[in-house]
C-alpha cells in the first residue's frame, strides 16, 4: 500500500504548495459553510451564532494543520498579498495560491451543498433564494445587514482583515515572544473566533477573499443564480477588495508600532549551522519537542 | 497497597491494549451519552445543543488521554481499519480492538442509563420509545433526521468521517509540523468538537461504528426494543459502514494531497541511537518535556 | 517592600501546604459559586447552564495553578483520600488538607454572600430560603433534583467522582504519555467541564466534600439557617460520603485497568543525578521550558 | 519594503513600551466593545453574554500577544501600579504606561463607534443615551446594576481585581510551577473569560480603570455628553479607584499566602552565563522551543 502510494509522489514543491492551500482552504470552508449550515436548516436548534463563530474558528486552526508544513498555511489571498508585500512570499506564487484557495472554497461549497441537500430542501421548501425568510445563499458566502451602507461594509471589512493580521503577525513575531509549535494553529483559529464575536453582525467578517468568491461562484452555478452578485447593491466585490486593504493596513500598523523597533541583532556565530542541526533533529525525531544544542557544540 | 496492586500486573501486551481501547472508548461514551441524556431530560433547562458537542468532544480527549500510551487510542474501530489499511497497525489486532471499542460503549451506555434512571423515567413517563415526543432512545446512539434519505445518511457520515481522519492524520503527521506531546489528545477533541458544530444535525454525527453499535446493543437489551433497529427506516447499520467508507476516503486524500508528496529524508547518522536515547530519557524524568541530544554526543 | 513581606516568611512545610489548599479552593469556589449567583440572580439573562459549567471549570484550573507548586493541588478531600490510599501522600497530613479546604470553601461562599449581596437581596425579596422558586442556597451548595431518589444521588455522585479520578490519574500517569507541565491545570478544569456538561442535572456535580460542605456551613449560619441540612431529604451528607466512594472505586479501575500494566522499568543510571541537575535548572531559568541533559554528560 | 520600514525605528525603549501598551489595550477593546456592540445591536440575536465575555477575554490574549515582547503587556493601570509596588516595574514610567493605556482604550472605542455606526444610529433610533431601553453607552464603558449600591459596586470590583491580581501572580511565579511561554497570554484570558462569567452581572467587570475611563471619554466627547458621568449615581470614578484598592489587594493576598513563603534558593553557579546563552539562543532559533544548555557547558 505504501509502495502503491510513493508511485502517486510529486516532487514539485510549488504544485505541493497549491494542493495544501486548496486543502486547507477546503477544511475551513466545508466546517465553517457546514456550521451555518446547520443553524440556518434547523432554526437555531441545533446551534447558535457562537457555533457559526467556533465552526469558522476550529475550520481556520485545522485547514491551518493540514497545510502548515507544505505551504505555510495562508488559506486567504489577503494574507498572501500581505507577506508579498513584505518580502517573506513571492510574488511569482501569489496568482497560483489565490486560485486554488478559491478552488477549495468553490468546492469546501459543493460539499457542504451536498452534505445539506436534503435539509437546505425542506427548509427552503425547494426555492434557493438569496434573500427572504428562507433565504439560503447566506449559508455559503456573506451579505450585509439591511441597515449597512456600501461604506459601513467597506469599513467593516477592512477594521476587521486589520485586525485579524495585526494578531497573526504577533503570533509569527519571534522578537515579540515564542510560541509552542502547534499552538500557532490553535490561535489563528482564537483570532478568528474572537473577530466573528466582536465584528460579525454587521457583513458576515468574510476577511477572505478566497472564503467568499468560491462559495459565490458556487451558489451561481448551483442554483441561486444571479442574484448572488446583485443582491445587497451589489455586495459581491467588497470582501474581495476591502479585506485586501485591511490586510495592507495592519500590517503597516504592526509593523510600524512593534516589530521594525525590535532592536537589531547581530546574529550570533553559527545561525546556518544550527538550523541545519535543526532541521536533520525534526527529521529524525517523531513526535517530540525538537532540541538545539547551541552553545554546546559551539564550545567543544 | 502498591504491592497488592502490583500483584494485579498483566504482561499480555494485546490485553493491556484491548483494556485500554474499552477504558478510553467508555470514558468516551460515558461523558458523551451523558451530554444528550442531561439535555434531554432537562429539556434543554441544562445545557443544549453545544454542551452535547462539548461533551463528545472532551470525551473522545479523554478517552484518549486514558489509552494513548498503551493502545494509541483508536477508539474507532474505522480509525483502526485505516491505519491497517495505512500499514501502521497489524490487522490481527483488528477484531480485538473492535469488540472492546464496542464493549467499551454497551457498558458507558448501561452506565449512563444506571445514573439517569430516574430522570429518563420522568422524561419519559416510564415508556421507553425510539420516535415520538418524548423519545430517549437518541440519548444512546444515532437516529437520522425525518427529512434524511438513506443516500443522504450515507454521503453525511462517509463526508463527517472523512472529514475526521482527514485532521487526525495530519495532527499526526510529523514532517508536517510538530506538535506537543500533551496537545494531540485536545486537538483531537477539537476535531470531533467542530464536526458537531457544522455536520451534526442531519444524523447525529456517529462517525464511529462502535461508539453506535455498543450503545444500540444496550437499548435493545435494555427495555427500546427491536424499535432500535427498525427506525430510520433501518438505520442502524449506516453508522457502521459509512463511517468506515469515510475513513478510507479521507486517509485517500489525506495522503494523495500532502502525506506522499513530502521529500523523501535520508535518515541521519544515529537515529536508532537517538530514540534509545530518547526512551531512556523517557523513562527518567517525570513531567518535563524530554530533551534528545543529537549533535552533542555525536560530535563528542 | 519585598524585605517586609519577607519578614512573613514562613518555613513550616505542612503550614504552607494548608495556606495553599485553602487559597486554592478559595480561587475555585470563588469562581465556581460567583457563577452560579450570576445566572441566578439575573435569570439566566448574564449567563446559562454552560457558564457555569465554565465558572466551576475555570475556578479548578486556576486554583489548580495557585497551589500546584506548594500542597499539590489537591483541593479536594476525596482526591486527598485516594492519594493517600495509594500511598503517594502521607496519610498524617489528610485531616489539615481536609479542614483547610473546607475552610477555603466557606471563606469563598461569605465572600460571593458578599459580593452578591445587593442582587440576592432583590431576587430573592429579602428571603433568604432553601426551596421555591426564588431559592438561593442553591447558589452556594447541591440540591438533588425534585425526581432523584436517594441512592439515585448516591450513584450519580459516585459514577461522577469516579470519572473525576479516571481522567485526573490518566493526566498524570507519566508513563501513559508526557504532557507540558502548564497544560494539566487546564485539563483538570476541562474535566471537571465535561462533568458538568454530562452530569450536572441530576444533582449539581459536586464531587467533592470541602465544596459542598463549607458553603453549607456558610449558608446555615448566614441566614438560611437549617433547612440547608433537612432539604432533599437531609440530602447534606451525600457530597460528603459519595465523593469518597467514587474517587476510590476511580482510582481503582485506572490502577487496574492501565496503571499497573506499565512495564516495570529498571531506572537508568544517574536519575537522581538528573533530576539534582533538573532542579537547578529549574531554579536558575525563568520562564523557560527547562532541559535536562542526560546523555550528555553521563557521557563525557 | 523592509528597508523603508527600518528607517522608520525608533530605539528608545520607553516610547517602544508605550506604543505597544497602546496597542495592546486597543485589541483588547477593539474586541471587547465590539462584542457588546454586537450583542446589544442585534438584540442578542448574534451572541449572547457568553460571547462578551469571549470577546474580553481573547480581546485580552491577543492584547498580551501583540506586545508581551516589548512592554511585559500590563494593559492594565492597576496591574502597572501591583508591580511598581512590588518593585518588579520602575515607578517613573508609571504615568506613561497610563497615558498610554487610556489612548489605546480610546481609540479602540472610537474604532468600534465607527465600525457599529450605522448598527448604533439603527438600534438607537439615532439617539445616543446611556440609559432607557435603547441605550448605547454601555457598550463602551461599564454601568452599575440599578439594585447596586455603591458600597456594593466598589466590594464587586475590588473582589474582582483581587481575584484577577491572584491568578495572574500564580501563572507568572515560576517557583509554584512552570508554564510553556505562548499559554501564558492564552489563560490571562482565561482569568477574564471567568471573571465576566462570575462576577460581571453586577456592574460589567471593568477591572481596568483605562478600559472604562478611555471609552468614557470617546463617549462624552462623540455625542453621548455629559451623562456618561452622572449615571449610576456618578459611577465613573469607581472603576478607575476600586480596581487599584483590589488589585493591591490581590497581590498582597499572593504574596503573603503563597510567593514569600517559597523556600530561599542559593542561585546556582552560572545564572548570568545561562541567561546570556538563553538570549542568544532565542535571537539565533526560530519558532522553536529554546534550550539552555546549563549542565552542559558548566561541566566541560
Amino acid at each position: 500500500m505504501e509502495r502503491l502510494l510513493r508511485k502517486c509522489q510529486i516532487r514539485n514543491q510549488l504544485v505541493r504548495e497549491c494542493m495544501a492551500e486548496c486543502l486547507g482552504v477546503y477544511i475551513l470552508m466545508l466546517f465553517g459553510c457546514g456550521s451555518v449550515a446547520q443553524v440556518t436548516t434547523t432554526e437555531e436548534k441545533k446551534g447558535q451564532y457562537l457555533s457559526i463563530n467556533l465552526g469558522f474558528a476550529l475550520g481556520v486552526t485545522f485547514g491551518v494543520f493540514v497545510s502548515r508544513g507544505v505551504s505555510g498555511a495562508h488559506l486567504n489571498p489577503a494574507v498572501s498579498l500581505s507577506l508579498c508585500v513584505l518580502g517573506r512570499h513571492p510574488w511569482i506564487k501569489l496568482p497560483f495560491y489565490v486560485f486554488f484557495q478559491v478552488l477549495g472554497a468553490f468546492l469546501a461549497a459543493a460539499t457542504v451543498g451536498l452534505q445539506y441537500y436534503d435539509a437546505i430542501w425542506l427548509y427552503s421548501g425547494g426555492k434557493l433564494t438569496v434573500t427572504g425568510p428562507t433565504a439560503t445563499a447566506g449559508i455559503f458566502s456573506t451579505y450585509p445587514a439591511d441597515y449597512l451602507s456600501l461604506w459601513g461594509g467597506i469599513v467593516d471589512q477592512v477594521i476587521g482583515t486589520a485586525a485579524l493580521l495585526l494578531c497573526v503577525l504577533a503570533l509569527g513575531d519571534q522578537r515579540n515572544g515564542s510560541l509552542p509549535d502547534g499552538l500557532q494553529p490553535v490561535l489563528v483559529g482564537a483570532v478568528v473566533l474572537v473577530i466573528g464575536v466582536s465584528m460579525g453582525s454587521n457583513s458576515g467578517y468574510a476577511l477572505n477573499p478566497a472564503r467568499d468568491f468560491g462559495p459565490r461562484l458556487f451558489t451561481y452555478v448551483a442554483g441561486w443564480g444571479v442574484d448572488v452578485f446583485k443582491a445587497g447593491g451589489g455586495w459581491w466585490w467588497v470582501p474581495i477588495v476591502a479585506p485586501c486593504i485591511g490586510a495592507l493596513l495592519g500590517t503597516l500598523i504592526y509593523e510600524l508600532m512593534i516589530e521594525v523597533h525590535h532592536p537589531v541583532h547581530h546574529p550570533v556565530h553559527h545561525p546556518s549551522h544550527l538550523s541545519e542541526l535543526q532541521a536533520s533533529c525534526q527529521r529524525a525525531t517523531e513526535g517530540k519537542t525538537v532540541l538545539q544544542l547551541k552553545g554546546c557544540t559551539s564550545r567543544l
